[in-house]
């Protein structure tokens, strides 16, 4: 039978009804309204495939398929069933999708697998409501430390402990945490939310490794002052010091490798007024790569410019490191498995690196972890606008599938 | 007796008690409690020198002093006792209490003028809670138009006729108006608000023009994406491109000459995430110079950059006019008249530009104006730390003095 695509669009178009901003994409946060109405579908949709349906100690939802031997480690499939504030409909769910949809074609198949398959649908994976994501796969893998419960609060200082309690899950680490010895893989499906397969026209990404990320704040204090009686040649003006430092760290970014990216993404001026000079700009430096020196050597450049642009200007400058997460080498032998899968089934592909982070790299750490990407229309994601074609949607889930076959059928 | 610094330095800081803000600063917006204590505090003031009091149809507080042919046209003398959010207690009031004393000296002085002096308490000069200013002298030069009062609203859409009703002022542009027969000249007294007095050490500074104005917005349009997962080479990064912008319009102004001044001070990033690519930067470019070609120059090298930007980061550029207010020059033979007395007391002194907007500069088009400058502590004004010292400033009442008393005997 293979995959139905059009059980996987009907899963996604239902969730993403399930949105506080219907009419502006999909906003579905942890351990609210829109969170009950997805569980319960995701649910109803795992009983229906027969799988023995559980949820762990932070609420992760696990559909069970037995195989023929029941103590074997088991094959764990899914994604994230969040989403951002007015994302898209396929970030994460495209995943959860194949994974139910990869069930039930397992279940029409004839042939069992030696080994059970189990379903994850993992929440608040974006962090958008208490700022740290990754929760399924953290408290999965024993990294979510019970002390963060009480200690993360949401904007309306809501912990995360009081969120779960209030919609009704009593949250147990220890209930929710895995025995590698139990687990065989964790394969994830993802849309790549950049534009490199559209624009090459390959059909699977087949990520290597998950690019490691740093966080940087830079501070530029000038002076500020009237814009009409302050002579230029007698300025401290901080944003055109950043001008020059964001002109800088672009530069060095784009000339390390193809891989190496840095954004300064948000930055804040202060008075931030058309006729007073800048007195203090704030900005920020998101680098990432698959090698931790290049990240490092973005933070010497930029600390080197901006010891230029103090004399310079006239300004301070201060930079600190606020995030800091090491790059992610994914599983060889499930990399291969694949890539031989893609090749049987003669699709394009590539070898790739995610420059977005995912539950697998978390599950990386603590299992054989593989993740299959599909292509991003324009590349975009985290919009309402984010797309991802049916077709190519199809061929990722079918090598998800046959992946799965194949690592099941492996002793 | 000539000028008593005390009393000078007495209304000043009372004036500075009638804040919306203390211990932040001096917010003395329009029509607000504020302006009511301070209103009440300058009546008083003047009605103690003997003045004859009145307010005009936009509630300007006019103290007249008659001098010995009634029917003569009057020196005006003044400045704006409003203030920015969070201002100084010098930028208006210093001129105002200055104007003040010079009534109290010419009283104990035995020889009578020949004209009447009138002191001007004006108001909304700043034009911080309507979004406009130089109120009283438009009102005074006929340049307010009876719409405005109208049409112009605060941020809780209280029009400015409303906000003068509810304050007790039956908005009058007629009563405002003032025949230019009847005006000998207008003096104001400011405080620098730059930091060229204070860096050459000069103590006087005598307003030659007060320069031109343009605002232009600019918007450049790219693409946002995911931080993570868009190589270098296939962004659109509106701030990489606006980076480039800013830094090619303060190397123009820098270029053009000393008068020439050109400053982005505000900025907006969308969305301003540090994990988005920004999609969309706005930014203000405000340009001033004494020369109107000059500020056109920035005009066009502000297009020509972003001409070039657009092709190369692949954005979209906007960039329009929103504010244009010509360059004014003050009256020869009211600088030559304050150059003498500054002379004649001993005072070192320069001629200089104006980069900041003053009721001078809307009165210069109706009479005969001159502007009396005093430096500022650090150059800066708009601020709590706005200073300046009062033996500076009792130099600059003296000009003041002598200035009118030279005009006041002259037939």
């Amino acid at each position: 039978m293979g995959i139905n695509i059009e059980r996987i669009q009907k899963d996604i178009e239902t969730l993403a009804q399930f949105t506080a901003t219907p009419g502006a994409g999909v906003t579905r946060l942890p351990f609210t309204p829109e969170d009950r109405k997805a569980r319960e579908y995701i649910k109803g949709q795992m009983l229906a495939v027969g799988l023995k349906v559980r949820e762990d100690g932070v609420g992760t939802i696990i559909g069970r398929m037995e195989g023929a031997a029941s103590d074997a480690p088991a094959i764990l499939i899914g994604s994230h069933y969040d989403s951002v504030r007015n994302g898209g409909a396929f970030d994460g769910v495209a995943g959860l999708a194949a994974a139910l949809e990869a069930t039930r074609a397992l279940r029409e198949e004839t042939a069992k697998l030696c080994c059970p398959v189990e379903v994850l649908a993992m929440n608040d994976e974006e962090g958008v409501r208490f700022g740290t994501g990754m929760m399924s796969s953290r408290a999965i893998t024993g990294e979510l430390p019970d002390e963060e419960l009480d200690m993360t609060e949401d904007e309306n200082h809501v912990t995360v402990r009081q969120a779960m309690q209030d919609f009704g899950i009593e949250p147990e680490l220890q209930k929710a945490l895995r025995n590698p010895k139990e687990i065989k893989a964790f394969l994830e499906l993802h849309i790549e939310q950049g534009p490199l397969l559209e624009a090459e026209g390959t059909e699977i990404g087949i990520v290597e490794s998950i690019v490691g990320l740093a966080v940087y704040k830079v501070t530029i204090k000038g002076r500020a002052g009237h814009a009409g009686t302050t002579p230029m040649h007698l300025r401290a003006d901080a944003l055109l010091a950043a001008s020059e430092a964001i002109f800088a760290v672009n530069q060095a970014a784009s000339g390390i490798n193809r891989d190496m990216v840095a954004t300064v993404g948000k930055l804040q001026v202060l008075p931030n007024a058309a006729n007073v000079i800048p007195g203090t700009v704030e900005f920020t430096i998101d680098a990432r790569s698959s090698n931790e020196a290049d990240i490092e050597q973005i933070y010497d450049k930029a600390a080197a410019i901006l010891k230029q642009l103090e004399a310079k200007h006239g300004v301070s400058t201060q930079i600190s490191n606020t995030f800091w997460c090491r790059p992610v080498s994914l599983s060889k032998r499930i990399t291969d498995a694949i890539t031989n899968e893609a090749s049987t089934l003669g699709y394009s592909y590539k070898s790739m690196n995610s420059g977005a982070g995912h539950d697998s790299m978390v599950m990386a750490n603590h299992t054989d972890t593989g993740m299959i990407f599909v292509p991003s229309k324009n590349g975009i994601s985290h919009t309402p606008e984010e797309w991802t074609d049916y077709q190519d949607l199809q061929k990722g889930a079918e090598v998800l599938l046959n992946t799965v076959i194949r690592l099941g059928m492996e002793r």
